[in-house]
């Protein structure tokens, strides 16, 4: 099974049992979710970046960042860290202490770059679109050449990423069972609502049926995941 | 209007007209959301750490952070950028360019400190369970004295924040406005589920009715905002 090899930049600190190497498991978390945090530093100075992403491979991509002016600047990259986070439960404990959160989340860091070549960049603008927002593209018209153009695309190839996930129920100290303190966990789901067709010069076009993976009701996680497997 | 003045570190690069900086909106969005991106800097390498975190006035908490060996060692405090956003629609617009997202997202800036004070530490955490687990805090036994020592409590006071949001429709180009093309909004609500009792050692303890305010089928951001409301 292919891992990641972890460094002190990406090796858990803390709870050790909840961290995971494995692409398998980092892919597995990074193509459940729609919005990742870029950190970057300008001048000494974090900034954090929450943006729509995309993976191929062993590559992240995002676009239109407010860090493309300092990476225009540097033609090597510069050092990010990408994190997707997905809360999945309030854990309640019977004492302040081990109350917990359920979670999934990633730490992927790399070095980003803009992408210039026209291939990739013209490639993966089309992948952005068939993995966010699956079957739109052919009902779209094409991307014009000043849009591209005005497109920041960006890079980055996962050098290293753990994934740590926290699951089931509240870990309590052992003689606080006997309290009489209810616990448990309260799931939390992101969920798709109802489509909502644009009021603006309204046509009457039914809602397309090959955007049937984002139906109402469902877990956006889940859609994400169904979409990412039939992209590859 | 009390706001906060932004400066290069603040100030919207891109999208002026999504962007606020008064506190009222910025607290808004703050009091929405559950979890925060902390971005900070060690070594020159970015790393974005997701938590629980929580807000007095214009200062923000949060605890057990990864960065807080780093912290220590580092008396004045460190430069960190605290991020929340919130996803709450995809936004399908009639050409790939002018898709969207609409979102809330807060950047927050400050110097992080480990809070040290007893006093400050003890309420602090005491609030952390008021607003992420309201009513949870009469059946609980209390802190004990070494696990108050174990929890890093890490405080930041916001010198800068905006808010970027974005709300409604797609906004098209005027020649695609005749495409044969949906167009419109899909919304996403993190949504509180049904409570699971934790099956270990269960004892027949009903589920509290000052939990109330976590109702299944709830928005999550709903429910933040009417906690930090009767919290102040």
């Amino acid at each position: 099974m292919n891992a990641f090899t972890p460094t002190d930049r990406s090796r858990a600190k803390r709870r050790h049992d909840r961290a995971n190497y494995d692409e398998a498991a980092v892919f597995g978390a990074l193509d459940a979710a729609f919005i990742a945090h870029i950190g970057y530093v300008i001048d000494g100075q974090p900034y954090v970046t929450p943006t729509a992403y995309w993976r191929t491979s062993r590559k992240l991509y995002w676009h239109g960042s407010s860090a493309s002016r300092m990476l225009r600047s540097q033609a090597g990259g510069v050092p990010v860290c990408v994190t997707v986070t997905q809360l999945d439960a309030l854990v309640m404990a019977r004492s302040g202490f081990n109350h917990s959160l359920n979670y999934r989340s990633v730490m992927a860091f790399g070095t980003a770059h803009i992408i210039d070549d026209m291939d990739e960049k013209m490639r993966e603008l089309d992948r952005f679109i068939d993995r966010l927002y699956p079957g739109r593209r052919v009902s779209l018209r094409a991307n014009e050449a000043q849009e591209i153009k005005a497109t920041t695309v960006i890079g980055m190839e996962i050098e290293e990423a753990a994934v740590k996930i926290r699951n089931g129920g509240p870990k309590d100290d052992e003689p606080d069972y006997a309290l009489d303190c209810w616990a448990g966990i309260i799931p939390i789901h992101q969920v798709i609502g109802a489509p909502v067709a644009d009021p603006d010069r309204k046509k009457d076009i039914p809602y397309p049926a090959d955007l049937g993976d984002y139906e109402a009701g469902t877990s956006l996680d889940e859609v994400m995941l169904t979409v990412a497997k039939k992209l590859g």
